[in-house]
């Protein structure tokens, strides 16, 4: 069976990384069962077969794939007669846009919304490291990163504009039904949601009713999955 | 033959609308001849038939279509046969992100940057609607508007971020040819080159050398365009 290096907190059913959420909806899409092994950010010799120490690592018999990009692409080549996860060719291509908009512009947004919230929901393990690599990063500390979210609530929501134009018309990214590139997106989202009380959407905002069909996909795997928000 | 309205600056020649740029990149990629009528903002008259008062409007025997996206999916149905702007439905789904992203985040974030050229490349009659409508909109003249456009510019580039990734491994965001979500974000770039000098893109970027790719298209269609900048 294929296996999934799949980031963890401190319950190991707690599994948050948005990029680990991409590669399971691109499996479940597929149809593929998974077996999803929990993973924490200090356990970087389990996955030193990869060549690399991030998650998610997909394997599958002798095949190491690093990469939710790259894992939704091997996918894709590799089981070609299962449910495609971009539509075609110009599908593929047209996705890769997604991934840049969800890495540089989404996830940082949504960051500094949360970030503290992670790092509560860690493995004990987990925790040194990823104060010290995430302060490192942001030259704060996680408490400062999220200090005024309350005041960047507005600014965060006016940032996803550009899924409210795309969803009109459309309940999903890729139109009457998702594709990766809706998982793209979900991914940051359901990252959210796994680790932190705070509510990013409001309840009457289109990608909020996104959001709930996304959530009940495959028999409501995301919905089902340990988290802290509705 | 298929008609454009399509905005005009002080000189018949000079076209700079974004929106009237993805319409006439869409199509000449179907390869289908058009007529592009030079028409100013004020000049609300000459397009009433269309139900309201913005360019790109398009004139197709007894029918009027406007709006730049809506014109693109009738040029998709309506000649099924010519080369797809879509490359099929789920990319045609997947180009309506492009149309938000350009709309509410890069347009807006250009205007900061050219708006008051823009101004002096406008027709004599249009310049005072244009200046009223405008400042009422941002809520500032049109000179505060640029005030701090040098110092604006590094984050202005920052914020293509998403099509740096997107542009990894690819020419253009379709992939290995140009599609509509091209044209979508590309129109926004060329409204900049027809109205100002100010240049917006570092010569080592990799959105630069995709844009050259893109004034290239069509016999150099874009790049033979009156403008301002190279």
């Amino acid at each position: 069976m294929l296996k999934l290096f799949d980031l963890a907190g401190a319950d190991d059913n707690r599994r948050f990384s948005p990029y680990c959420w991409r590669a399971k909806l691109a499996l479940a899409h597929k149809g593929l069962p998974v077996e999803t092994v929990p993973w924490r950010f200090t356990e970087k010799d389990r996955i030193a077969a990869s060549g690399q120490g991030r998650v998610p690592v997909l394997v599958d018999g002798d095949k190491w794939v690093v990469d939710s990009w790259t894992i939704a692409n091997y996918l894709e080549d590799t089981y070609p007669d299962r449910p495609s996860l971009f539509g075609g060719g110009a599908g593929r291509a047209l996705s890769h846009f997604y991934v840049g908009w969800a890495d540089t512009v989404l996830n940082p947004a949504i960051a500094r919304l949360i970030l503290r919230d992670v790092f509560d929901r860690l493995h004990a393990k987990d925790q040194a490291y990823f104060r010290q690599s995430r302060e490192a990063r942001y030259g704060q500390t996680l408490e400062q990163v999220v200090a005024d979210r309350d005041k960047n609530l507005p600014a965060f929501r006016a940032r996803l504009s550009p899924l409210r134009v795309a969803l009109q018309g459309q309940p999903f990214l890729a139109g009457a039904s998702p594709l990766h590139a809706d998982y793209i997106v979900f991914g940051s989202f359901q990252w959210a949601r796994a680790t932190s009380a705070f509510e990013l959407l409001a309840t009457d905002d289109v990608v909020h009713a996104w959001r709930e069909r996304m959530l009940d996909l495959y028999d409501g795997m995301a919905r089902k999955a340990p988290a802290e928000a509705a």
